[in-house]
């Protein structure tokens, strides 16, 4: 049984703060939480109701199981309808970003998203189409959000994550730099050759000034009706799979 | 002012029945409201506060004014921050879906789609990629649900949703069915031709087995990566975004 503290603590995980002191987050649902297991990923501890029985054949890691009713999971769960089990999962370090490591394939780069569900949804996305690094700027919603993790379906336990400086890493790069801007080359025609970065900009207000400079190929989905703008994950999406298909013409399914 | 049962009358539109019984929904914040102001949409009251000042030239239809606090406004409103003005619109009687009036380009059909936010999402995807109707399974989501309302941001008032049974709709039309499913051809190889019908399937079940026979030509989306699905209105992006893609390759933006 869990004490209050217990519970407190893993409420206050919702806090991106408590979530960074503690170098942990939480993922709900068993799907999710089995991915993560088989990954390069640390579950420390498996919260579970009573009823639930794990069925998790060759566990290379060390999982506490922790019985703990379905009233007290529902205090920690940041679900409406909470599943029968929470990992509290370690936050991994993963080696320093080096772009000599992103030569294959397109990475996406992300400059300011704030949507949990958007930044969710983009790494699922990634994780279909078959891109492994995506870049956020320091101000992109945490990724440990539970709303993002739990919009990832599991995906993220494929898909690195990193944070850093747009500007540093764009300026030092050699990869070639695409960019979703107003007026720019219409997809359809752009060839994006083998690999590079995509830099898509925030909901409301775009790429910023700063980054959008950088851009060395601006690209823009064009418009047939009247919408005035694309949600970013559905443009980034788009992006994906313009990149991607080259490889996919003559894929057979 | 409101007086309370207004106010309760307001807050009740949350609900379907309650919508479907006055034949009204509300719609937030004044750029969705302006889209449905100056469309074929009947806007009857614009509930806002004080220190909102309409401008609404070229008004066409008459409008109610009504000047609320901000704190009556946040009971009826749906949203966690609410904006300075909600309007109630009539709830349009769109003239019988004929499948005639669908020959030019393509129509997305919705089999249950329950996430208020997907559906909202696809609109205002369709209305970028000019598609013009979205003929949704008499199960999926509300369309006048508030939040479907707010992700269509105001592309609703452009685009006609339309409900009805899926099965006499496919059986009886002319039109080529597509739909998404597993294990179809590949969209990259697929030639979609000028019109037709696509077929998008719920979130957690895919196109009904029933309607998934009235499919002509199935067609996937390739996966490169580890993903075991894609959103649905992702995945719907992906095929407005093939299906228009001739029509785009020459655009000049």
């Amino acid at each position: 049984m869990l004490s209050k503290s217990q519970i407190s603590f893993l409420k206050s995980l919702q806090q991106k703060k408590i979530r960074k002191t503690h170098g942990v987050f939480l993922a709900e649902g068993i799907k999710s939480i089995t991915e993560f297991i088989y990954s390069d990923y640390k579950v420390e501890t498996l919260y579970h109701t009573p009823s639930f029985v794990p069925k998790l054949p060759n566990l290379s890691q060390k999982i506490n199981f922790e019985q703990t009713s379905a009233t007290d999971l529902a205090k920690f769960s940041s679900l409406t309808t909470p599943q029968e089990v929470i990992a509290l999962i370690k936050i991994p370090q993963w080696p320093a970003l080096l772009t000599q490591n992103l030569q294959q394939g397109f990475s996406i780069v992300l400059d300011g998203i704030q949507d949990p569900g958007n930044l969710g949804t983009i790494i699922r996305t990634a994780d279909w189409f078959g891109i492994k690094n995506i870049i956020c700027s320091e101000d992109t919603v945490d990724v440990y959000n539970p709303k993002v993790v739990q919009a990832t379906m599991g995906s993220l336990s494929r898909i690195r994550v990193h944070y850093t400086d747009l500007n540093d890493l764009l300026k030092t790069t050699q990869l070639p730099i695409f960019g979703a801007l107003l007026n720019g080359q219409n997809i359809y025609n752009t060839n994006f050759g083998s690999h590079g970065l995509i830099i898509m900009g925030n909901e409301g207000n775009g790429i910023r000034p700063e980054i959008a400079a950088l851009i060395q190929q601006p690209v823009t989905i064009p418009l047939l009706g009247k919408a005035e703008s694309l949600n970013v994950a559905i443009a980034t999406a788009i992006f994906c799979s313009e990149v991607s298909r080259g490889q996919y013409v003559n894929k057979t399914i």
